[in-house]
């Protein structure tokens, strides 16, 4: 059944055009990392990048994804604020969101947070260890005690997100910090997960464990199946319009 | 695949033994109407009572369960104190439970808890509404915005219970009570749901309604397959074995 | 100490203007009400209505504010957007924010908690019990039960909101809804109370027990004194300098 | 006002008398340095240790207690269950609970959490960065990005706690692992917390800000003053018993 969950890859790709290191590790683009790893999950993929019109997020292909997942860095402030509008209501009305690495600083998190999604950050080739901190959620099915990445950009606490819903993984860095690195969260009916690894000069999207982590989490923020709740006027109860207990 | 889950149900069966009023209900036992319910999301469904031979629950059959679900009311007390270990050990390890109506103050459940688990009740066929307060739950996929009873036993707060990891669901009476009838916690690698409804009294677990939302609780609840945490002394790591930065 | 607290309540004070009914009740504004219920809790209030200059919110207003009160309802969207992303940054700084009812519309609150804030309401003279669900709770210090309103405007679930850090009240209404009323998060280092009752046609910031749990809100919500977190990048950290560890 | 915080001080007090080490570094007990640290917060504090009679727990000391302060770790199981039930009792009422270091395996911690409490660990010597992650928390006021210990005994995940309703602070470790190292509790209206570092080996309750995350706990523990809740039968609601409206 999984694999009728209906994604959508988004990514910047704009590293991959420009800056040879990130090219030469990912020659088809992040985006196509991703989804490799999602073979197993669904096989039904699409892929959306910045430079597609309207960023490649039709009012039509957000209305058939499931789940959204979102790589962007250094082109944060072109994205469309529409857009981004237009994510966010498909996010409240179910849609899943996965935010991956420098997403935290992206319009669409930032709006669904509340906070600044501010955090420290260093790039000195250091060891991480993502360790399980909650192992029976099913973001970490398969996972095993940790996930040692032998080099990635290191992110630092305070990092400035409401406290997850769940906090699934934190992250050990050579260099001294800590990090949440695997955070669930509910907005309206969707469900979001923000997951730290990905700088785009290490080949971190082709990591087994990494990979395992992102379809558990499809999985998981996959919506469910019920009608919107409804806002607005209610109506009378049955008791007060037989007006007989006033 | 949800069909291959392996759910065990304990019942108490003691009330349906010896009251006219709920025999008539649950002639079966009300396990058997629960089980019943449990006809589309399992085929691989124990039933367990007090008066069987190790309450039903011999280590072989605990190890063979996913989820349990527990009803109890009127004999806590007889649940022998190393069969609630022996369930206590295997939900950390993993194994679902969900807790129904009057099994708030079965030993289990107070002993995952580490409170009392004490709550306000009166029996007086009141209407419930079980008002849905996390749309995006999958426990709450295909339910309406509230489940209405038309007689329940009342339950009310104070609920002495830790903070739930999530609120899924929050009762209306007409006597003027609420009560948080949903509630998810993990404990240990285990998965656990509380769910107020089901006085023995009322035909309350063949409500169509009632039995999604257990049925929806135990794929929720059903554990994922990694390996039980390491704990205890830790090796030393690398760096220090290597003794070059000391 | 608690006499120091600075508080600032911003109200929008239209209907007291334009209705009979609700300037009969709040001769002085909604405000004065409030205000003359932290009496004993502060005497350093300072009041802010939308029709004032900046709304009364400038930049030397908001720095001396460690608590604002939020009242708001018909006019939100007169509310400047340039005030509402100052009171943000305030807030993520450490300035407590307290909203009332009809608030839960307003520019800040959405903006903080990233969701659309919307609810179910009727205006039927219902009857309300705002039960305590965290009695340990500071904001519950020296509150019953539950607190009873003979006649308030409904708001029922859904309400979309993020699930609370921590659920405080639960109110019950006579028309048959549950609502969750008294609701704790944090936004960066601010803290932030969202408190249900207010509606302006019923006297219910003249009475005492609602008057208690907003003062006990202001002392919760009062910022610590620490500095603010440095984001950004991180220097490098002493091992790698030190260079004797690679 | 804090200076009337009745707090006690329980001390398992064995190391101390036994080891040359432990004694060299807390020649009065490792209790006397904890109170000392406490000294600007309560004039009021009362020391017991595992060899006084009753453990001095006795039930009047209890009564007069606002918030204990439990260090065990060599001799848990010498704990009388009994005693623990009393403390039990009183944190359900009210009482606030500070659990330092090795007290995660204490009776009464494992009682009131639910869970086995177990971790990793290692005596290493290595050196501990307490993050702060909760920049807004009463228990972070004064605190700087990070604690620094230059050598304490390592803990690591997976702690086996249920999620805390607050986690406050994060441990970074020298041979690679975290672990959640300043958690936050409720059960029943007692307000429990959780802090980490403490090994009787090392001078840590001498480091001025470990003892003012202390100090700030034992504010943030101390007791509202309210009622006990009152749980069991519930007497007919107002409606019900005038019979007019059904």
């Amino acid at each position: 059944m999984s694999q009728e969950i209906k994604i959508t890859i988004w990514n910047e790709y704009r590293h991959e055009k420009t800056n040879d290191q990130v090219s030469s590790i990912y020659p088809q683009g992040m985006h196509s990392a991703i989804a490799e790893g999602l073979h197993g999950t669904s096989d039904k993929i699409t892929i959306a990048t910045l430079d597609d019109p309207e960023h490649g997020l039709s009012e039509a292909v957000l209305e058939q994804t499931d789940v959204l997942i979102w790589w962007g860095h250094m082109a944060h402030d072109e994205v469309n604020n529409e857009i981004v509008d237009r994510v966010y209501q498909r996010v409240l009305k179910g849609m899943g969101l996965i935010v991956l690495h420098s997403g935290h600083f992206s319009k669409i998190f930032k709006k669904l947070m509340g906070t600044s999604c501010d955090l420290k950050w260093r790039e000195a080739g250091e060891k991480e260890r993502i360790w399980v901190v909650n192992p029976g959620h099913p973001i970490a099915d398969g996972i095993g005690e940790y996930i040692e990445l032998p080099q990635e950009e290191m992110y630092g606490e305070h990092f400035d997100i409401p406290q997850p819903d769940e906090l699934v993984m934190v992250s050990w860095f050579e260099g001294g910090e800590v990090f949440r690195s695997g955070c669930c969260y509910t907005r309206g009916s969707g469900k979001i997960f923000y997951f730290r690894p990905g700088h785009e000069t290490y080949p971190t999207y082709y990591n087994p464990q990494i990979r395992k982590v992102i379809s558990n989490a499809v999985k998981w923020a996959a919506p469910v199946k019920r009608d919107y709740p409804r806002y607005g006027h209610a109506e009378q109860p049955l008791e007060i319009i037989k007006g007989d207990n006033k």
